[in-house]
């Protein structure tokens, strides 16, 4: 008989956002009316068009397709050169940050990445994330068999779970125990947080103090708006003997339908067998990719590629300045109403603290049907994430200033 | 300290095309005039243009991201639904098979596909491939574990590999022993071959009477000219509860360099628990595919979509008798040359026993050096490979025709 992978079955019901569909399914269904005036502001999904100069780029690629001369088969697994080199000139060494176009490996999505990293790390890794969370880095690792079963509160055991909270402006302290892999996310989703050079700095310190690595994943980076703020983790002196970044297309250029991102891996960066010899992941990441990818589609790192012209770049600039100003729009509208809120600042997600005694999927529901919005629920998060609900600024800005006069008549 | 995945390092230097290119660079980096003669038949890559509906429904895709109202963000991670139907009628219900849409995952690569099928299933699965085989079956069960370590021939421990050659005209017999997985990629790569029904039925019948499944990779099922040929393994009665399908548009629609594949797993597929438990493997895909994966590209899905219409398919049908001519010629040029020849008649590779006394890399050596032609060395798929060569018919009809006029030449 063949045996599945009982890991599995320890996985809740159901992954965050597949939930909130089926809720708004069945509200929508049974309520016409409200359903034309519902505004999607959960899932974190860009609105706005692509830019023009990376459908100009993917209109002469889908050209070049056709002909024989110019004909892209397989491309390089690791991904083509010219986007490679875009990313580490444009991306780091314009910053001034030593990551070189070898260092990187090009993908379809930073959650196919952030999932599959794991396959290169072995069994017996103490695994830290904070809480909340992006749901993808609890799950991958119940699907590897790094957890135990979960508890009532939907926690993991074997995880160690890193609180966030106000209190650390939602950048975790660095633990007393001894953990392997370290999940970070900043700017965060979902708390909108970010983290300064002194936080990220004492935690590449921890990690090289004991051999961890860090998974920095920096999707958002994009919507930084403070100089102090570091865009990578590689602007911390050390962090190329420790870390693992994840960057995105996905947010900055609008791919989330068109699937572009990569991963960076430092040539420096290893781990280690159970007996103590180092091995570089930069090697076995590569091996894994060249065996189980196929390179991201030639159409695509091409309209990728054209994000860093300087049209592209311009236009890149123009979408991040209209959903940060959605943003600005409802942190104003939600501290006029009176609720507690945070992010919203350097980054395209606005955290609210749910008014006293409500909770995040109670306020999910009042969302829906009183302001036909659909919102986050913390908790979906994490259990350090029931009390407060997710406003994505993904929206057009019509969209949103409707969004801030239904949040003004809420009840 | 972070540990790695020791599984890693059972591996065999380098997958079987990063050595040939090697190779070759060393090759052409020599002899600067040879390089210029040099005709590619060694991996299996389309070379000819991108079917021009499939161009066609990539333009309006991409302009489609231009415009906020069709504008596409993250996709259903399954696939959309207007490929998934017109897969489902035209692959399967046109054939007069049981295969829904809701059965049908979208995803970037039947090598990904190949690759990750495997984290749903558990530790202490009998693993049986065939010998050839496509490398990726066995290096992705190495990397998870599956396996012990090589012997000096390169045969993985625990795997049960199932010996293919011109006795039974590379077809597997039934093994007498109990296996719980078993890949079969039948038109074969890399030998060309294909499995009649009976062959298949007897597998059916044997994974039922076992409670094992087939991971069917039917990735070159466009090339079967017989008529009796099965497409898939769904022509087979019972294959439903005992089978998934890997397809892919690679070969047919020339999608490697665009990416789009899909697996079908029935709904009454079942796996099970260690306890005895039953459980629908669609659904444990389903949770692994939108948890690891975000959707292919919308571009692309609206590429694949259009093979699928009446110019698609005959667009289809002219690559493929492009590449079937090819074959063919190749096919009479081994055999004017003395060379024992299989394959060939039904899929786009040509698989070619190689002069008493040489080996398979001895063979490529000597294709590289007199004729400058890249061919793939038959052990690089298995021990049973050694001795045999195998010629990729994926080039231009000149460039074929060439290739027949060295092998004449050959000394």
């Amino acid at each position: 008989m063949a045996l599945i992978n009982e890991n599995f079955l320890k996985l809740k019901a159901g992954y965050l956002f597949p939930e909130i569909a089926r809720r708004v399914k069945a509200f929508t269904e049974s309520n016409a009316e409200a359903a034309k005036r519902l505004i999607r502001c959960g899932i974190g999904d860009v609105t706005e068009p692509l830019p023009e100069a990376a459908r100009y780029a993917m209109h002469e690629a889908v050209d070049e397709m056709g002909v024989r001369d110019s004909f892209h088969g397989y491309g390089p697994e690791q991904g083509y050169e010219f986007l490679r080199k875009a990313i580490a000139q444009n991306d780091f060494q314009a910053r001034g940050l030593n990551v070189d176009a070898d260092e990187i490996f090009i993908s379809d999505g930073s959650k196919c990445d952030t999932g599959n990293i794991l396959d290169i790390f072995g069994k017996g890794n103490k695994i830290a994330i904070t809480d909340p969370v992006y749901p993808v880095y609890v799950d991958t690792n119940v699907m590897a068999g790094n957890t135990k079963n979960a508890d009532e509160k939907g926690a993991f055991g074997g995880l160690v779970y890193l609180k966030c909270s106000p209190r650390n402006g939602f950048v975790p302290s660095i633990p007393s125990r001894k953990v392997d892999l370290i999940y970070l996310c900043y700017p965060n989703n979902p708390t909108g947080a970010v983290a300064t050079k002194e936080q990220l700095t004492a935690w590449v310190n921890y990690a090289k103090a004991n051999g961890s690595i860090i998974l920095f994943d920096a999707a958002y980076e994009a919507y930084i708006q403070d100089p102090e703020i570091p865009h990578s983790i590689y602007e911390i002196e050390g962090a190329r003997d420790c870390a693992i970044e994840f960057r995105s297309f996905s947010k900055n250029g609008g791919f989330t339908g068109v699937r572009c991102a990569f991963v960076v891996i430092p040539k420096t960066l290893m781990g280690t067998t159970k007996s103590g010899e180092k091995h570089p992941l930069h090697a076995l990441w590569g091996r894994r990719h060249s065996t189980k990818f196929n390179g991201a589609s030639y159409i695509v790192q091409k309209g990728a590629e054209a994000l860093y012209t300087d049209e592209g770049k311009a236009q890149v600039r123009a979408l991040i300045e209209h959903y940060m100003g959605n943003a600005a729009l409802l942190v104003k509208a939600c501290k006029k109403a009176k609720l507690k809120v945070y992010g919203g600042a350097n980054a395209p997600y606005v955290w609210v603290k749910c008014p006293e005694g409500v909770s995040s999927w109670q306020m999910f529901d009042k969302m829906l049907n009183e302001a036909n919005v659909v919102i986050t629920p913390g908790s979906g998060f994490g259990s350090a994430g029931e009390g407060y609900f997710r406003i994505s600024a993904f929206n057009s800005r019509a969209n949103v200033e409707e969004v801030c006069r239904r949040i003004a008549e809420l009840k």
